[in-house]
């Protein structure tokens, strides 16, 4: 099969259809009672004994005849003798008659003869005799044997999922080996040349990456209620791809692959399914997800996922969770899917079905807000800065600010994050986020977090702008922190100030200009331009480097460390948290601003608390608290 | 230690504050990321790494230098010359000069001296030319190292739960080995002396059951996240019980019986506690769960719950799940509470604060409601009839009919059933349940069925009750079932007929009076009475067992099979299934009766569809649809 050209894309309706039209089945297996939590009843359970299977005490007290009580009242007992005792779990040794008691604890056996229990509250004793002070109707305090529940009786029926109540009846019943649905396999191929196993060294120089997908789609597979199973990576030999392919498919109920960049994966992809099976579907008219496959490779059904992270799990998410759900016997998540309002406008040019990934935050009044995360092709980081997905048709032009939208979540138990903040890539933040439950932070520098905070998206924005920030904002704390430039250790080429960057053939590596480090080092520039009386480009120019900028607040730093770079713009806590050296150059103010509408949030109010009394900023060297 | 006398028993807020006040905690491990999926992060992650490694291109295309495009468009391109090419995973083998380019794939590794990439859709290639007819800037189409995440940039904070998208993350970043909170160990002991595993054969004649509660409250820990750890049961041998307890205080970090009906069993308990630990709190002024114990045995937590399992799994649930959540890392579920409106009134005598076992029915609107189950001490099919229960304060008279209340749910997927019915116990019925997902019916008989139905609970109830049902309904389907005398197979007494009951030394066995066949019977009797000319109590008097009543519709049937009466009161189906003989009496019509505002529902639309067309009721001997 050459490539078939397939005109028209499927629209998401279609790919839904042909998705739902593979079989999945995994069959039924048996699993003892202890494993049965979360599987699913492939059939109906009937009660095969009665429960409880004998008469039994439904209080402590005294097994009796209730005729012998007839008339009995606190004033004129009635006066019985004790013939014996019986505990739960034991054999009746004796049997009541007429005129006689049996002692008997909850759950024993009511003993022949008897035909009520009185409690033993209602009872004083009075040598070997027991007084009776209240009349007693047959089967009083007794649960009948069957009563809860008899032979014969439907206990649970098919497609039951079974929690921890289930599992008690099923108990009850003596069930110990349950019937339940099989769990449906799934192998995961991965097929890029340029993939490595995490844990496993990479090398970058040749355009190595870890694995991102095979991992992602394997947990997304668990949380349906499939079995993953990862297939160890077939790197760029096509015959050993080819037979990882077929051994998948023998071994599973459905087979996965994501977008591979490498074409000849593809064609070993598509020979496979002409060997073996149909190719169904080519190409979803839905952004992202336009190079899904679907299709059957013998017993086996096969789904391409597109290769971008984002765009892999929704997709997955969308059309094959629900199908592995659906083998599974498991019911859609109740939670995949929450309603907020836009927190922006977005709109759209292309007229395409499309998930546009979206973040969540709450309001000042609880109430939930979406916005867009878009970091572009194949950021990774948008997996975890987005919850999930809004579904918008091809024909909407745009989505308003505070239109209701549903997001479904990638995961059910996703939730809005705590605290929501946008701005400087700051070490001593970061612990103090890690004292916040579930804190989303994106740092994007000053600029940005400004413009957010002024969007009202974010809760907070971490600045080092200096005097008004141009939104309206409540200051919750601030800290300054001691820059300069990070040498090697023991500063080997002497560096001793900015001056050297100038006047030596020093290799330098600067900040992105989001950054406010950047803005710190253009200011000290132009001071040092003003005392030389020079232009500032003129410096600027004289700097080997001062364009070569990275976008971390350790990365110049790691550049130094690395060799590739004598002096690296950054921070005196960078410089000791990695051991390096440090040539001070300034010191910035940080200031922490948090939307006026939010300052009740539990999240915010924790980082004001963090901010006053935590002792994580001040601990970190060159940093003072404001 | 004499056992404690604990004159006030301790609030529902101060058991919460003891057993919060209990260390579970299980200290981190490290795990493989492909176990790390529902575990929560022990420590923050950084990323150790630039996500992506290396310059990386975001489209197929050329790898040139920006400047030697400056000024191209469609009409006048620029001329490059083509030194090479490189995929995804490969080390590029060529540099780009002035004037040249590089083939390159998406994710492919930029080559030194290039810094843009243009998309291949903007050229066109002249013999060994590339002519590219768009201008670009320095870092077009290009991803930079680390722009994903950045070497030193926090990736995930500690307390994060890991599900699909923060698998991905550590993916990117290459973690294998991931720190996570440990799960914490919970044993669970059974201490009853009748207790007997599911599996295992049951002496009913000595009082045995099944263990239930160690079944459900493991299940209940894996929900919470804690690792259960079943510890053998003890019998009634003390000393053996003593160092199981011992053991399991030794290896757990918690440890959970259930309340035991033998008094030795709790002495054992509370001399391990004297040796051991401390006893912390004897008994909640709640219903159920009174007899909670809270305490420590060495370095472990210990909580006593209650004997019957909706009590047990309702102490467990409020007030020990959440404290293995919180050891475990994990938050409350979100949908671990619904509200619903009351469906009936409900009236409290008794001024304690109650946990009421409560059931969740959908109303025609979809909305839900909310009714008491009440089966009585220690039924275990409560656990399956209630779906959660409803905290109602010592201080409440009444909950009113309509009144919105919150019910905490056993499970967090619990969902309110598709279909509720209550009536006839029938094994047709049984099986049109099979096809509807998720029903929930109570055999309780005719009378509670229409009862039930009149009071707005149930959607249907199935009823033998001939006439007026006295309640507006509507008539869902119908069938005439076969009953008479279940006989031991062959029929070895000769059976023929209901007169043999009353002329001959027969063992008869009754249905319970709410059960159809059981006034069908009455009503034969009272024939055959008025045939012979004698008063009807004359001929049930004559019958020996007319009063020994069993409740399910195969109960009377199988006390034949087991030899303890000569005939039961039964269907032919019932003889069908159980292999015996039958002797036909008469025939009686069962009715499938809707509640009018109920009939939109799917599962009663559903029910309705499987009455029309569904074989399963015609195929059973002795059944025909009307």
């Amino acid at each position: 099969m050459s490539r078939k050209e397939f005109r028209d894309l499927a629209s998401p309706e279609r790919a839904h259809e042909v998705v739902d039209s593979l079989d999945l089945d995994p069959g039924t297996e048996t699993v003892p009672l202890d494993d049965a939590r979360g599987r699913v009843l492939a059939e109906r359970v009937d009660a095969a004994q009665d429960v409880p299977g004998f008469d039994r005490a439904s209080v402590d007290g005294y097994a009796v005849r209730a005729e012998d009580t007839f008339g009995a009242d606190e004033a004129d007992p009635a006066r019985l003798e004790l013939v014996g005792r019986v505990d739960a779990g034991e054999r009746p040794e004796a049997s009541v008659g007429s005129g006689e008691c049996i002692e008997i604890s909850t759950g024993a056996v009511v003993p022949e003869g008897a035909d009520a229990v009185v409690m033993v509250e209602r009872t004083d004793t009075d040598g070997e005799d027991v007084l009776v002070r209240t009349s007693l109707a047959p089967g009083d305090r007794i649960m009948f044997a069957g009563a809860d529940i008899a032979a014969g009786e439907r206990a649970l029926g098919p497609g039951t999922e079974l929690t921890a109540r289930e599992i008690g009846l099923l108990s009850a019943l003596g069930v110990d080996g349950v019937p339940v649905r099989g769990t449906p396999t799934v192998g995961i191929v991965s097929t890029g040349d340029e993939l490595v196993r995490p844990g496993e060294p990479l090398d970058s120089a040749a355009g190595e990456i870890h694995d991102v997908n095979s991992y992602t789609i394997a947990a997304g597979v668990e949380e349906a209620g499939g079995d993953p199973r990862l297939y160890p990576h077939a790197g760029d030999d096509m015959a050993e791809m080819e037979r990882v392919l077929r051994e998948a498919a023998d071994d599973c109920d459905l087979v996965l692959s994501s977008g591979s960049t490498s074409a000849s994966a593809v064609d070993v992809i598509y020979r496979v399914i002409e060997e073996r099976g149909d190719l169904l579907l080519h190409g979803v008219a839905v952004k992202p997800g336009k190079p899904m496959l679907v299709g059957t490779l013998g017993g086996s059904a096969y789904v391409g996922l597109p290769g971008y992270p984002v765009s892999a799990l929704t997709i997955f998410r969308t059309f094959v969770a629900p199908a592995i759900r659906r083998a599974a016997g498991l019911p859609e998540p109740r939670t995949a899917t929450v309603e907020g309002k836009m927190a922006v406008e977005e709109r759209y040019a292309e007229g395409r079905h499309r998930f546009m990934p979206a973040g969540l935050v709450e309001d000042g009044d609880g109430d939930t807000l979406v916005y867009p995360v878009d970091k572009g092709s194949g950021a990774t980081t948008s997996l975890v800065e987005a919850d999930g997905v809004v579904e918008v048709p091809a024909d909407t032009e745009y989505l308003e600010r505070g239109e209701t939208v549903a997001v479904q979540l990638f995961s059910p138990d996703v939730r809005a994050p705590e605290l929501f903040g946008v701005g400087e890539d700051d070490p001593a933040l970061s612990r103090l986020l890690d004292e916040i439950r579930r804190p989303r932070y994106l740092g994007l520098g000053s600029r940005q977090g400004l413009r957010r905070l002024r969007d009202g998206v974010p809760d907070v924005a971490v600045t080092c702008a200096p005097g008004d920030p141009g939104v309206d904002a409540e200051r919750l704390g601030a800290w300054t922190r001691e820059w300069g430039l990070v040498v090697p250790a023991g500063n080997p080429e002497d560096v001793s100030g900015l001056a050297d960057l100038v006047d030596r053939e020093l290799r330098f590596v600067n900040r992105t200009t989001d950054s406010g480090l950047r803005t710190s080092l253009g200011n000290a520039v132009a001071d040092l331009a003003d005392e030389r009386g020079v232009e500032r480009h003129a410096l600027v120019d004289a700097i080997d480097g001062f364009e070569r900028a990275v976008r971390a607040h350790e990365s110049p730093a790691r550049r130094v460390r690395d060799g590739t770079a004598d002096a690296g713009l950054g921070l005196r806590a960078t410089a000791d948290a990695l051991d390096m050296g440090f040539v001070p150059v300034g010191e910035e103010a940080v200031r922490v601003l948090a939307n006026p509408d939010r300052v009740g949030k539990p999240g915010v109010e924790r980082l004001r608390e963090l901010l006053e009394d935590d002792g994580a900023v001040d601990s970190l060297p060159g940093y003072s608290k404001e």
